[in-house]
This record gives C-alpha cells, sequence and structure tokens, in this order.
C-alpha cells in the first residue's frame, strides 16, 4: 500500500527500503537532503517538505512518523495534523511515551485523524530480520495497515501484533525496554564476575559462545554481547559510562505508580544513572562519615 | 567411548541416552533400580553398586557423577576413589560449589585419579537440544573426555568448552546461573507490570510471542515464558513462592570476595527470598515504626 515516512534516520530509512522490498510505495521525507537520495536510490519517492509529503499522498493518507520522542514528534504531528484531512492515520513508531501518545490521540480525534502506536524494537538488524512490532488503536485503523506492519515485522504472522488501545503499544514497547535494561545487566554483572577472577584466567568470548548454544541463558542479547567481547574482549576504549534513552525510567515511574515491586529493572537503571555518577557525592560523603564515626582514612583526590 | 554414570535422575538418565545415540557405550549406576531399568531399556549397561560399575570399566576408567550438590556427590566421590585406580578420572557434572571441587580436586591427586568439573545447562531440554557443557580440568585428561563432550554438546564444536583449571568449570556454571537469575527476574517484573495495567487489557502471551520474533528481548528463556504464558495466563494455582538451589548465592558471595558489584544479581536473589518470606518481620516493623512517628494505621492481621 502507500505510505509516507517521515524521519529518515537510521530506522527509518531501513524501515522504508523494508517497505519498498516488500512492495510497498513509499514517501519519504527527511529535512536532511542526503537522507532522502539515500532512500531515493532504493526506490522511494521522496517530498521536500511535509506539506509536499502529505500532497504526495492519496487519500485517505498513512503516515508513518519516526523520529526522536519529544518535541520532534509533537511538532512533526502537529504540523501534519494541520494538512491531513479526515480520515487519514499518523503512525507513531518512535519511542514515545505512551502518555503523550494518550494526549495526541485525544488531541487528533476532533480532526477526524485517526492515531496509531506502534513500539518498534529490532534497532540496526530490523532491516534483515524483521521489526518486532506492538501496535495500539482502533481495530478498524490497524486492520487497514495490516500489508505494513506484516512486511516491516520479521514475518506476516509473527512480531507483531495489536495489542490493545491507543497508547498500549508503546506501553508495551516501554516495558520491552525496562526488561531490556534488566537483561543486559545481568550479563554485564555476570561477566564481570567472570573477568575478575583472575585466577582462572576464562576467556570471556569462549564462555560467551559456549552459553549461545543449549544453555538457558542463551539470547539474542547474548549473541551481540558474544560479538562485543569477541571483537574486543577487554574493552579497549570504552568508557564505563552508559546512557539510557528514557524507556528505563518511565517503566520505573509506571511500576511505582502501579505499586509494582521491580527491583531488577530499578537497579539496572540505577546502575546506568551510577555509571555517569564518577564524582559521586554520596561516595564522599559515605568516606567522611565512617571517618566521623570511626576515624577511618579517607582517599584524598 | 567408555562411561560411567553415576546418578539416573532426569539429567543423567537423558544425558546417557544421548551418549548412547550417539555411539558411546555408557554403564549406568543408580541406587533406585526402576531408574537403572528405564536407561536400560534404552540400552545402557546398568550396575547395581558402585563396586560393581568400578568393576565393570576398563581402565583408564572415566565416571561421569551426576548426583545432587553437596553430601551426595562428596560421598559418590569417596566412594569412587576408593574402588578406583590411578588414571582413572571422576567427572562432576552436577552444580557443586567450585570451592568443593578445588578441594575434591586437591584430595585425588595424590591418588592419581583425575578429576574434573563440567558444568552442565540444558534442564530437561537438553536430551534433544544438547547440553551446554563448561569444563575444567588438566588438557590432556579433558581432550581424553573430548568424544563424550562432543556428543552431550549441542554440536560437536559448539556449545561446549574447555574453559580453565579444575574448578573453573563449575565457576562459569555458577555465574550463569547467577545471570539466569537476574534474566528471570527481569521479565518477571515486566510482565508484571504489563499485567497490572488494567486500563490496556494487554494480553501477556500474545506479547510474549510477539516479543520472541525481531525483538531486542528475545531469548530461549522468553520462549518457555510464552509457553508458561500460554497455558495459564493468570498464573492459576501456581503458589508466589520461589525456590532457589544455591547457586545464586554463591553467585553474589562470589561478587562481594571479588569486590565485583552486582545489583541485578543480587537483587533477583533477594526477590526470591522476599517471596518466601509471607510473614516478613521486616515488614511488620516497618509498619510498627510508621505507626511510633506518625500515628500512621497499621493494618491488622
Amino acid at each position: 500500500m502507500e505510505l509516507g515516512m517521515v524521519g529518515l534516520g537510521r530506522m527509518g530509512a531501513n524501515m522504508t527500503r523494508r517497505l519498498l522490498r516488500g512492495g510497498h510505495q513509499v514517501t519519504g521525507f527527511d529535512p536532511n537532503a542526503a537522507a532522502r537520495d539515500d532512500v531515493a536510490k532504493d526506490g522511494a519517492r521522496t517530498a521536500d517538505s511535509l506539506q509536499a509529503l502529505v500532497a504526495a499522498l492519496p487519500a485517505p493518507r498513512a503516515v508513518w512518523v519516526m523520529v526522536p520522542a519529544g518535541k520532534i514528534t509533537d511538532d512533526t504531528i502537529d504540523t501534519l495534523a494541520s494538512l491531513m484531512t479526515p480520515g487519514d492515520t499518523i503512525i507513531d513508531g518512535g519511542n514515545s511515551n505512551y502518555r503523550e501518545t494518550l494526549r495526541r490521540a485525544a488531541a487528533l480525534q476532533p480532526k477526524g485523524i485517526a492515531f496509531v502506536d506502534a513500539g518498534t524494537s529490532g534497532g540496526v538488524w530490523g532491516l534483515e530480520q524483521g521489526y518486532s512490532l506492538m501496535v495500539g488503536g482502533d481495530t478498524a485503523v490497524v486492520d487497514r495497515l495490516r500489508p505494513i506492519f506484516e512486511t516491516l515485522a520479521p514475518a506476516r504472522d509473527k512480531g507483531w501484533g495489536h495489542v490493545g488501545p491507543v497508547g498500549s503499544g508503546h506501553f508495551t514497547k516501554m516495558v520491552h525496554n525496562g526488561i531490556e535494561y534488566g537483561l543486559m545487566q545481568a550479563y554485564a554483572e555476570g561477566f564481570s564476575i567472570l573477568q575478575h577472577k583472575e585466577e582462572f584466567a576464562l576467556d570471556l568470548h569462549q564462555v560467551a559462545e559456549i552459553w549461545r548454544c543449549g544453555s538457558v541463558v542463551r539470547s539474542w542479547l547474548l549473541d551481540l554481547t558474544a560479538d562485543a567481547l569477541g571483537k574486543n574482549p577487554t574493552m579497549d576504549g570504552i568508557a564505563p559510562w552508559v546512557a539510557d534513552s528514557g524507556e528505563g525510567r518511565w517503566t520505573l515511574q509506571e511500576a511505582i505508580d502501579l505499586d509494582v515491586p521491580a527491583p531488577v529493572i530499578a537497579m539496572s537503571l540505577i546502575a546506568r544513572l551510577r555509571s555517569r555518577d564518577s564524582e559521586s557525592f554520596a561516595d564522599r560523603l559515605l568516606a567522611a562519615m565512617r571517618n566521623e564515626f570511626g576515624g577511618h582514612a579517607i582517599r584524598k583526590e
């Protein structure tokens, strides 16, 4: 079917390519002309503005928004809404907070524009392996977009699903990412323990490769970990500084709001915060307290 | 090659079957006659005592011990050692603490009996899919046993490896299980958050199935989780009480001994302890403290 794609970064461009390979017609827009040219080479039509994009699509239009969460998503949806007509649909495939999604859907409803949230997992591997899609929205609208989801997913009937009303797709994707934090941290801690056991001089890449086959901890994240350990077993040149892009925080906030104890997801977020707290005020204060009550030595800077 | 197998429970019996299918000759011993009869039907020779087992094997003997960790393993190895002769090998495939393994290897060395630790993962699925094996021991001894490992593993050159000196196999398996605790807890918390979000009425089995294909959190544990949620989405009849068989504790103790922060592995163990603390004294005391300083109501039993 015909789809507009807004945002031709790593995710949007690869999704455009996968849709083109699947026989869909995609018109892409990105403010960066080079990004537009890249997908044009693969057969996409392109538009040099949101106005041109909307004008190029036949009604009822469907436009997939694949831009960073937050203000850029808001601005994009606001502009699209001012250009689109009743019966059109906007799909937000980004990592939006589901509360924002609920707000946006409510704002679009009076205009007759449908809103669908498609939580998207798969990263840079999605082009070849397909994207895992958690879709929220009205059934009639999701059904109309089914050919798109079936092409983006790993298989027509696998790796994607209509999970519930609008907002539920991003909610599910948020929790997916919270779980991801916990899984990553569990592997990281385990390999750190192995690495510190000097007397056994373990080859961490070998261990990861062993575990990939037949062990209880085998997973796609372990496959990637094995790859990383094979390329750089000592993690040379990689600072011990871990970013977070928000979904772990949201998951924890949601767990608190729902009175759900989620200690491992919480600790995996806190571990990332700790990785960036190299000047830890708390640790200085702890050292000072030990000195106060016990005269324990303070290590000077 | 020829191997003795001591312990024909779920693990030992299935490993015996996989070895028989691979063309090895296995003599099995278990104090339970029915367990012996079961593997005899599949082509194993059996012995009705450790004495008879050792007598049935040609020197240099190799005996795989697959019994519960702790005293039973100790008793089995002590008895075998009193029956075996220099040049023989004992393989401990159970979940022994690696410190016990180091102690046992040292005790066997003066007798000229080699000791190999083979941390074994794969559970009840190992018969068909193969076992992930982390092997510790002297290179010459491990090399001699190579045909056994190649048959038990998912493939000759996959899913098993000689990771280091004696003790390193059980050490690596212990950390594997520590990671497993963290992974399991991360999934459990995530699905609990999804389950508590009543407004979206999510189908947890559907979400698990979506995630199995193309998502970042796909894994073998997720496959099993999807299966469990498919059979029993509300977890009806399953008490919220989680056992632990020791390896999580050992991993945490080791992390502490090595000064390695492992908060997620620690929390995943603590979550299991908490699941069994339904009469929590700490929670009663917390409620009492809130009453003391703030007059907050106590919920009466």
